[in-house]
């Protein structure tokens, strides 16, 4: 359902795993950064209402997770700073092909992609932090429904650009990348290290 | 209150009398981009929490209005289109200084500008089309409000980045300027023509 060529490893768990007050810091940002693609496609495609509509309910949404975010941030006296994105979004962000409309198609795979990645953590955080940190977890597997659905709104709006069949197959590309570059990983504990 | 060094004249109301359509769809735009100006003041400030929280707000209602307006054009019918921006937002642009943190303050004031503005324009129309078009004339009324505070919030948060007496200075410097470049006008009917 979330087009992923891989599943995380363990190895991401244990970097996390002793810097949850970082993770969270960048699972803020990741949640402002996410409200700001939306926005950026919202205004790149504004003569489509289809794409306004959707994009403007997904800021919205990714606002709301950020305020989630902050409000823990504040519980657990973790003070809010700017913090270095690790590699990953930049990394995928330049597989974006510049001609239209692939680079719109491209445009929305990736943040389809980057969607499905969050997901799959949220979820996988949910069951690993499940008993020393009940509330996190909580919340953690919250989220997962909503990063799921907005997965599939970004597949679907691809389709306003080119046919079903070729975003499916550039989808599948796409994810093969993605999958190497989540990989990679990051020296930074991060949502997408 | 809001700080303008003008009011709008009978030329503008004359103007997009005869435009409503036009005028609704700019509007509709013009929402979508108050919510994308607040968008990138929380990621180019995204280290002061202060500034962040209160950009998401503004990003979040200004959604809302643009929802709201969306709906009035589908209401009447008015196929949702892109469509070409007057000059107004960027030759205010054009005003804001490059160094910090000048350029901080000036993206704040200018953003305080353009919603004062807004904010009397849309009482002027509430008013200007009562009889004819109530529900729209309502519409417009209560949006007063909301841009009215998003304006206090802009002029506030430019506190962060210079004392409050310079930043009544710059105010008022850069409302004189905005008040030649609405004077200025342009042939397209907008909401800032
Ligand atoms: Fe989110
Ligand atoms: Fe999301
Ligand atoms: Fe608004
Ligand atoms: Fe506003």
């Amino acid at each position: 359902m979330l087009h992923l060529h891989s599943e995380s490893t363990k190895r991401w768990l244990h970097q996390v795993d002793n810097h949850l007050d970082e993770l969270l810091l960048d699972h803020a940002h990741c949640e402002r950064k996410a409200a700001s693609t939306a926005m950026n496609l919202m205004n790149a495609y504004t003569e489509n209402l289809d794409i306004c509509e959707e994009m403007a309910r997904i800021v919205e949404e990714e606002l709301e997770h950020f305020f989630m975010v902050v409000e823990i941030l504040k519980k657990r006296g973790i003070p809010f700073r700017r913090i270095a994105p690790g590699p990953y979004g930049r990394n995928l962000t330049g597989l974006i092909r510049q001609n239209h409309p692939d680079r719109a198609v491209d445009r929305m795979l990736v943040a389809s992609l980057i969607e499905a990645r969050s997901c799959e953590r949220f979820r996988l955080l949910a069951e690993h932090v499940k008993e020393r940190e009940p509330e996190l977890s909580e919340f953690y597997a919250g989220l997962f429904e909503s990063e799921a659905r907005h997965h599939t709104t970004y597949v679907r709006l691809a389709e306003h650009f080119v046919d079903r069949e070729t975003v499916r197959q550039r989808l599948a590309e796409l994810s093969k990348l993605e999958s190497e570059i989540i990989a990679e990983g990051s020296d930074m504990p991060r949502m997408h290290s």
